[in-house]
């Protein structure tokens, strides 16, 4: 991969007439997405690295300045438990999951909401956006569940159980980039923390979305990880079950799978998981001929 | 005052007929409020007593069922504190205001945008509301710069500079109820505390609110804080400057005082101060004969 | 039941802080009917006892007031006959239903429309409310034809054929209150006099009201009429006819109870037989815990 | 003139081809008028004559079909006096004015709106039509204060103060025709009759009407009552008081002049005083070449 | 069929009493084609005689004036040719179709949007209409296929295969008039001739409209084109097989019978077939107890 | 300047990656000119050489794609003279302006609304645009009067009057992209030609457009026309007379700048004048950071 630096050494090369041209070809894939609604669940390393971080807050905002409309999910795990490490607060884990007490759900609210939303909102409208900070709680968004194990009580861990997207689409009528972070209500006013892969497959599913793109820390779904020629640039939903079972969709990426499944079943019609630590890989897969990562369709 | 166990031990003898004709007597202030909009500027110690936040939650739910249009702008100080302190950082203060550096700043927004706004948001559709958090920076509602003061640098504390209540009024026009916390952005993406008291005469000044609801842990203005009797129901704006030389107002009161003139100076068209230690202050205010706390007009 | 003498000498016992309270408990009630089409046929003793007719319009302004959509139905029996006999008019019966020629009809025209409908809205709007009369020749909103019996010819007494609920829904989203008087037109432009119950269910099955509130001279429909403590407070629509072969439902409540079965085959949600007698009736219903008279679902 | 009877027996002598010519030469009449609101004031001898009356309604018809926005306001004098008579009532008389009593006034309401406004909403709707009647009452279109004299206390004679154009605007956006008695309400809730003339004066120029036509039972403003020739077709508004002073307008013109005025003042376009014994006044007026009566502008 | 002149010289014998009457009885047609859609297909000798062309106009307007939405599709056969033969262009023919080159479709598009659109566009807004010429080029209205024969390239002869409505129904929301010349686009920027009757068809069908007339320079469908006596003014549209077979349609009435039935299969509610050289031949149809022609459906 | 060969041998070296950073780097001119209506002038070479013709096509489209909202105005003389030659139509000229007889004007109509403006519609659609075809016929967007020479009659040459832009506004809010014939009605049915530039001067100045764009076959203003280094960037409005006076405006860009004065009293923002020689000069101007051509403002 060329690095960021040699691409920017190169950069004062491109004429404003190249420029001129790229911009023109770039014209049918606009077209095509115009109005569609794609879902980003923003995570991983471009959460963390400043200059990824920037690109795609520009990626987004390029989205929404050329008539598409995203609607970004955030995730945030590395830095909730860096709070928690903070203030003293030792977690035990079951089943992979955390277990969450009144005290952590609070500290990952503050985390969530209160620090990462309202950074990725400051940023994109430092730049010119009209971006606006949810969560779960707002308009009851989000809804869920306790999730039940037999033999732990996971504390304030949840299962989305129902999306009311009317605030989204409220916003998104507005012009507006909705900005949400994966918390939700329950049947009270109890608060749970929900995996952010789930909750943007279910926004996704509930706006009917034309795309789901899953920024992730890989390159897609390859054969062998550490081949990169062993991309998969498309699966269909189909293949799936056989692909777990032979071990090509493995531990973090399982989820993800079964998040792409469920949010086809909902109509969203396609979901793309896409390497975060590309730059501009938002703009890679939508405004260009070659795509990234993998397709489910 | 008759405390709450009175109250309560008493209610289960008012009659539904006598509810039935309270109602009907509370019609003509209903009738006088519809439509209206008003900025409650919510604080203090009924924030802090889960019983009197229960009751402000009510109230404000009351308002949007019966055809007001409620903004309520949150502060939080004492939790910042707490936090702060939790984590083991010290704070300087200079001219009574806290010197917030960036770590700080991060922790306000933290506590204020990811655990107070989040919960008032919860209680609030936890009772059957359609509640929306936001902050300063979501859509820019809240554009700040940086106080400067001659002898200390305040760091990240912040004056409103522009208010742009797209945002709100988007919001009203579908019914739902804003919350909002106190932060701002700067030019850039940096991030200001604001005060809450000003932030909400700003936010009810560029909303033109019919009524902007201070709710504080005093009786209103009293001629001598010592005696409820001194209670002053109605101020004139022209006599605040004769108020502070002689004493009447000093201390905290000041810059609510000054925050309510600034307040009708952008069009506000009512400050009422407000005793947020007593039940259902709101609706004693707006829907009782009686009314509660000063009236600055 | 407490004299209105009793209840209003009682009533400066009750302390702002107890009304601030009973408003606030009244919110789930207010929460749950937002929105809805309050279809009331307004009859009886309500419409002759003045202090009863002040409540009633002052219940009707609270529904519109704190978000709910009523549509007023009147009758007015008495008054057209008392006019007729003013001005000298001998009326046949037959069948229980007056035998109306043409002058009849246009007296009844002048008393319902002129006089009774103009009366509601002029109260309603001194009131404060935004009242709007209707009869059913107002742009075709009922159109009736000739009831035909072997024996006799009743003239101008009709059934509703069809109603055309357009200017009923274009009165509601402006926010007014539309008050009814039971005329029709036919084919042409002859007027037709229609029963004010059978009008209210029609009407209110044409609006897929919420509920449809039938305010009568008994307490609802009891066992025995001379004891209350047999009020049946829910019955189903499929015991009625039971209850008529058991004599239960007898008399003026046959058609009432026709007339509910018929609503709720229309599509309205629920139907209450109510006591006009009882001041407050409407608010009793809708916005206590104890509800009063007759639901039959 | 020509007869009814004479023009009738010609009818049938015109062709197809021939109305099809009349319709097209309509077009610049049709469309100098597009959008128009047309106040009509409806009284006189063509509220009696059935023929006349259908024409009238036909009229008003062709009007809101060809897209102007027609608006009545109709009188009823006559009518009233016939029933006080039938029920045995007695009215003194002063200034030219009823002394109106309540029971007066209550009459007076039945009369106008519940038979003649009833029958002029049935007729046109029989016609193809969706009018709708109104009173100054419905949503206070009216508001009077009572006409005070010196010398006698008139009773429920009101002057209008305020009208409340908004129920019109809405009907009239919907394209309903509206049709208004001429009774307004007071600060409260009494009633009063007031003069249709004024009223209909006061509605044009409350609306900005394009044209108010008075339909009156004289050809219009004539030098000498006596002789046709004498028709002044168009009257400057300055030149009124020179017309009063030298007897040219006198009687009952002098009040429609004065009406005619003030319809001015508020902003009507143009008013004219038109024959309703003419059959079609009102098209003859708007689409034909001619025109008819006296324009004052 | 009495001459123009004749019928001018007697106009002056209507006396604007017997034009308000005339306009009087025009209001049922009036009525009854309120809001409906009428696509005129325009052409034959009414495009060529400016008398006749003159008073196509006024109808157009007309209809328009009194609130229905006409849609006019024109053809022009004849002034292609004419073109053609100027610039010296010789065409040849096949199967009765011209073999259309890319010059001579270019020609084409020049006569029919260039010359004959501009032209009508011109005439109506010259006579206070609110005309927008289009051609099928526009927004994609009609999108064609090449028309394919086994023995011979026609060239740009093209067949309809889309229709694209969304133009037309936003010009007509906003009050215009469409005005379209039988052009169409085929995939990619390739233009076609179309068929104009065949164009009028598709465009009603897709529109759903109410009346598809089509201006001839026959009578209607007669059993004998030499007895005006045999005008069929109705048919059925399962006979049209029948007539054909029986001759009584021949020539250039099958294509014409065959537009007819494809537009009654779309959803046209009816076609009629009228003699455009027959002045005001649209009002006589529309707004006339006669009418004219044949009508199918 | 780089040939387009040269460009397009270049152009497979611009991997996706730096085309994801061209994009985003564009966005802050897209942000800029957010919902700005661009009046592009569309004339000279590029509507000749089918290479620039596309990229100016391609530029429209991606103008309307990314959220601006383009307007065209095409010119057309050596069309027009090509085909009058072709039709042996010879031409005298005065004053630099054709004497345009009857056939001349609908010849000019025919090539420039019947054949350029409909390709250029054509060619946006075929490109996925959803382009409009307008003359100033339509709707009476431009209104002209005749063009009076105190020695020579210049038959229909005309000045525009009037602009009534509602219909372009209607396209423009329905995504549409108007593309504009400079031809114009008289009062009556006549048709005149105007300028091109002058058309699209008043258009912009009647919609305020944000930029109007004059494509011309000169790199802008220059000192020396055979310099490029001499190119003025800016030109502020009053400097114009005195480049007139000293000989740098000369011949054909004096009317451009006279119109480019014209339009920025009629309250366009900026005028400029761009090389339509140049591939993608409109997206070079807007979108990147070099812009070309002379700017007036």
């Amino acid at each position: 991969m060329k690095t960021n630096t040699e691409r920017e050494c190169y950069m004062p090369a491109v004429s404003d007439r190249e420029r001129a041209n790229i911009l023109a070809e770039a014209l049918p894939y606009i077209q095509k997405f115009a109005g569609a609604v794609i879902v980003v669940k923003y995570g991983g390393h471009a959460m963390i690295d400043p200059e990824l971080k920037e690109k795609v807050i520009l990626d987004i905002l390029l989205l929404s300045s050329v008539g598409l409309k995203p609607v970004v999910v955030h995730g945030g795990g590395p830095e909730i438990s860096a709070m928690l490490k903070r203030v003293g607060k030792e977690s035990a884990f079951a089943h992979g999951l955390r277990v969450t007490d009144a005290e952590t759900v609070e500290i990952a609210s503050m985390v969530l909401v209160g620090k990462l939303n309202t950074e990725i909102v400051s940023l994109l409208n430092a730049h010119g956006g009209r971006a606006v900070g949810l969560s779960g709680h707002d308009a009851r968004l989000l809804v869920a569940e306790k999730i039940q194990m037999e033999d732990v009580d996971l504390g304030f861990v949840g299962e989305v159980k129902k999306v009311n997207p009317a605030i989204i689409n409220c916003l998104l009528a507005e012009g507006y980039i909705p900005v949400i972070s994966p918390l939700a209500g329950g049947e009270g006013h109890e608060a749970y923390n929900v995996n952010a892969d789930t909750a943007a497959g279910c926004i996704a599913g509930a706006l009917k979305a034309d795309k789901l793109l899953l920024l992730t820390d890989v390159r897609g779904i390859m054969r062998d990880v550490n081949d990169a020629s062993t991309l998969l640039p498309f699966i269909d939903r189909d293949e799936i079950p056989a692909l777990i079972a032979d071990g090509t969709l493995r531990g973090g990426m399982i989820p993800k799978a079964e998040c792409a499944l469920s949010a086809l079943d909902l109509g969203v019609r396609g979901v793309q998981i896409i390497d975060g630590r590309e730059p501009h890989a938002i703009l890679l897969e939508l405004f260009t001929a070659g795509g990234v990562g993998t397709m489910i369709g």
